[in-house]
């Protein structure tokens, strides 16, 4: 049986480079190779925006077509909606009856949040959240699933719930393995550690040639390199970065120039202005292809969560028998 | 309209004279008054439960049986499965988006469960039981919810998250109103202050004529009645708290005779032998009926749980488009 890959993003904001790199362009080979899902994670976008839904519903879109944008083939890939899955309320509530509050609150994510505002000021729901990401990816019995270092902890978190339902009744769910491929996040413009669209130091995946240049041409550098030829330091610098991302074979180059101080600032994100133009411009072709036929995404996103829910049916009258819960059977 | 009545168990054992003075007799009142809604919370059962699966199923129909013995009438009332509503798990999972972990160990049944064993060590799910709780509510629209006045607490929490999603949202949902009517639990054979079937000291609804006769004979009584004339202490006597709860008529007499030590211990236990006999016997012919005809609880429960399913469809839909997650529409 082909290996099954479960990814996804939450829902509350366009996708930018930074997604790409860590982990949209992996799931594109990943598709190649795997039976696909991809998650469109608006109910763990509620845990924190639940006061702000119709930003979810506008970036619900959004994400799909940054999705098909970068190449995510919706005859390789499965993209589907989390909150049409009911199956997957189900299967959290099931697990929540089993996980206590304790491992919970030893999850880092929750662990460095709590710190900020303590347990009690917490959302239930947020504090739930690894349950949930459990449900996503043991309801639809994903072999793999492709994680960073940081989210490690994460997916052991959900491999122990998984293992511990089968134990209890039986082992009816999969165990995930991790596949560590992808990449920490790429940081901002601004030289800020993690490129976000809300601290306004992202460059977003549907930019047009000029926005790119232009957000290019804005974004800080080596601050010590004040004359063309003064020598630079590129390990501190986004260009370099983004250089590393997504033109690793220019990269000694790159290095060589900055730090003799031979090669200035301008040259520099020129290179690079031009190979993110080639990334981004079959990306702008895609998404105008699909912008040009209304309802062909939401075509796409309805028959994928037709696929994801039949299996998660299937899953759940194995859960409830093994639950000894189908009653009228 | 007709208000909407909303009442339920927790499918753990059989019920006992304890949930027929304390809730299950009113039922059978309601149901003449009201749109009735009975719940089988299976899933509520398993927060205590997870690692015993096969008892709930087991005391799923024999709780429907003792409803149906009890005299709810089926073509009246709708008895549901809670597990069979998927709408549950979806609302309990959208509800504890905005709940906080404050507000819900502040919740007396949690607090007080806290205190022994801390919040750690506690189950999420367990710890969010007043969601889930809320949900089963709000599902149905129930207008009213029959409680006791320990119980009012959990009601209120109830009635907050709905006003808290009606304002976040849309008003769909709709705030119960509490019906204090439900008796405190009925005191044990033995004294102790809670009738429960785990301690031993219940009377069930499916006792046999000798079965009752043998239960009320080993019940405790005063036990400084030492002779037939002493006299007696009606107040910490469980035999006279069943004559308070199920023969009121007799009460003057049987505390006169039992203060001034006229009537003996057999005697009382006699009088209240017949009157519970009289109860119970017309239930154990509504049993025998139904138990005659094998599939027919199935049945019923099949049908109620189809009937709640059309109502938590209607309701998930106005929950959706409230909260503009009805993406295709
Ligand atoms: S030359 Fe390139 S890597 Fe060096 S500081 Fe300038 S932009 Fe950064
Ligand atoms: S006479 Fe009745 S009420 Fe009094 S102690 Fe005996 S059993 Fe109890």
């Amino acid at each position: 049986m082909k290996e099954r890959v479960l990814t996804g993003d939450r829902v509350t904001g366009k996708l930018h480079l930074g997604h790409y790199a860590g982990s949209l362009r992996n799931r594109v080979i990943l598709q190649d190779q795997y039976e696909s899902f991809v998650l469109l994670a608006d109910v763990q976008a509620l845990t924190t925006h639940f006061d702000r839904p119709e930003l979810i519903r506008r970036h619900l879109r959004e994400v799909a077509l940054d999705y098909l944008a970068a190449g995510i083939d919706p005859e390789k890939a499965t993209i589907f909606v989390q909150s049409m899955i009911p199956e997957i309320a189900e299967l959290t509530v099931l697990f929540s009856m089993f996980v206590t509050v304790n491992v919970l609150r030893h999850n880092p994510t929750i662990k460095s949040e709590s710190k900020n505002s303590g347990l009690d000021e917490m959302y239930y729901g947020f504090l739930g959240y690894p349950v949930s990401q459990a449900a996503d990816i043991a309801f639809c019995k994903a072999t793999i699933v492709p994680v960073g270092d940081d989210q490690l902890p994460h997916l052991e978190l959900t491999r122990k719930i998984v293992r511990r339902f089968n134990e209890l009744y039986k082992p009816v769910l999969v165990e995930p393995k991790p596949l560590v491929g992808e990449m920490p996040r790429l940081v901002g413009t601004d030289g800020n550690a993690k490129m976000s669209k809300s601290m306004g130091n992202s460059i977003p995946l549907d930019s047009s040639a000029e926005e790119l240049v232009t957000l290019i041409k804005r974004a800080v550098t080596d601050p010590s390199r004040i004359h063309k030829n003064d020598p630079g330091h590129p390990d501190i610098c986004p260009i370099y970065a983004y250089h590393r991302a997504f033109r690793p074979e220019g990269i000694p180059e790159i290095r060589e120039g900055c730090e003799k101080g031979t090669m200035g600032c301008a040259a520099c994100k020129g290179q690079l202005a031009s190979a993110l133009e080639q990334l981004l411009a079959p990306m702008r072709e895609r998404r105008a292809f699909y912008e040009a036929r209304p309802g062909s995404v939401d075509e796409i996103l309805m028959s994928g969560t037709r696929r994801a829910r039949e299996i998660a049916r299937q899953t759940m009258q194995e859960v409830r028998e093994a639950m000894s819960l189908d009653y009228f059977k």
